[in-house]
C-alpha cells in the first residue's frame, strides 16, 4: 500500500537509477500524457461507448491505461519538484467547500 | 501522508457522504479527464511553450492542475471498481522490464 | 464557402502577413490543441453528459470550440506542409474500405 | 479541393449511405476525438519531442493522424447539425481582433 509520495519515488528512482536517464521537458511529457488519456478513452469507448473494437486488436486493460496515466502524471511533477499530496489536499479543500450540486448525475 | 487506497477513499467518502451523490459514468467522467487535461496543458505551454497568456486570464497552477487530474482519474477508477495501487503494481513491472532507452532524453 | 486548402490559406496569412508571426514548435501546437479538445470537452459534457456547469460560466459554444480545434489542426498542418486535403483522401479511401459494422451505435 | 462544407458531406453520405448507419453519441465521438489527438501526441513526440518508437511500432503519419482528427471532427458537427465554415468564419474574426503578440514565439 504505497502514498503518493512513494509513487512519486518509485518513478524517480526507475528513471535515475534503474535506467541512468532523466526526465523528458513538460512539454514532450504532456504530450505523452495526452497520448495515455487517449489510449483510456479508446478503452472506455470499446466496453461504455459505442465504438467497436476489431477483433484483432490486442485485449486492453482500462486499469492499465489508467496506471500509465498515473505514471506519467507523477512523472511531470517529479520533473517539476510538485509534491501531488500537497496538491492533492488543496484540491479536496476545494471540493469540499464547493456546492456538491453540480456532481449529482442527471436525472 | 496519504496512500493511494486513501486518495480513492476519500473521494468515496466525499461524493457518496458529504455530496449525498453517486459517479458519473464513464463517458461523462473521461469527458472531465479530458477537460482537466486541457487545463493542464493551457498551463504548461503558458509557462514552457509558446503560448502568451492574456493579462487578464486567472494565474493558473500546474499542481492544481495535476491534482484535478488525480481526483477524477481516481474517481473513474472508483465508479469501475478499479484499485489503482493493484495497476500501479503491474505498470511498475512492466516498465522495469522494458529497454530502458525509449525514455532516455534526445541528445 | 471555403475549401479545406483555402483554410489553411487564411490562416498562414492570418499568422504570417496580419500578425508578422510565425508558427509554433509542434509540441506547443499540440499543447494547444489538447487545451481546445479540452475546452470542447467541457461543453459537450454540460449539454450532453452529467457535468452540471457553474451559473457564474460564461456561456459557451460547442460550435466556436470546434472551430478553435480547426484552427489549431490547420496550424500545426501549415508549420509541417501537410496538406489536409491530400491527407482526407487518404482517411476517407481508409474509411470505404473498412467494415462498416464496427461504427454502428449499439443495439 | 474539396470544401469545409464538403468534407461534412462526405462524411454524411459514407456513415448513412455506404454504411448504412448513424451517428455516434456526443459523448461516444468525444472520446473518439481524445483517442485521435493521443495518436497525433504520440506521433508528433515521436518525430518531434523526447519519445524513442519501439522498433516494433508500425510506421505512423502525422498526416494521417490528422485527418483522423478532421473526420471524427466533422462527424460530430454532422451529429449535432454544426456548419463548420461558419463557425470558422467566428474563430477567424475573433483572431483577427486579437492582439497578435499572444501567438509569437518566444524570443
Amino acid at each position: 500500500m504505497r502514498t503518493l509520495a512513494e509513487v512519486q519515488q518509485e518513478i524517480d528512482h526507475l528513471i535515475k537509477e534503474e535506467w541512468q536517464s532523466g526526465y523528458w521537458s513538460p512539454l514532450s511529457s504532456l504530450a505523452r500524457l495526452t497520448e495515455e488519456v487517449g489510449e483510456l478513452a479508446r478503452e472506455v469507448n470499446h466496453l461504455y461507448g459505442e465504438k467497436r473494437k476489431k477483433s484483432s486488436e490486442a485485449e486492453g486493460s482500462v486499469a492499465a491505461e489508467m496506471a500509465d496515466i498515473l505514471f506519467i502524471l507523477a512523472s511531470l511533477a517529479n520533473s517539476l519538484e510538485i509534491d501531488l499530496d500537497t496538491a492533492f489536499d488543496a484540491v479536496m479543500a476545494k471540493y469540499q467547500q464547493r456546492d456538491a450540486t453540480r456532481w449529482k448525475p442527471a436525472e
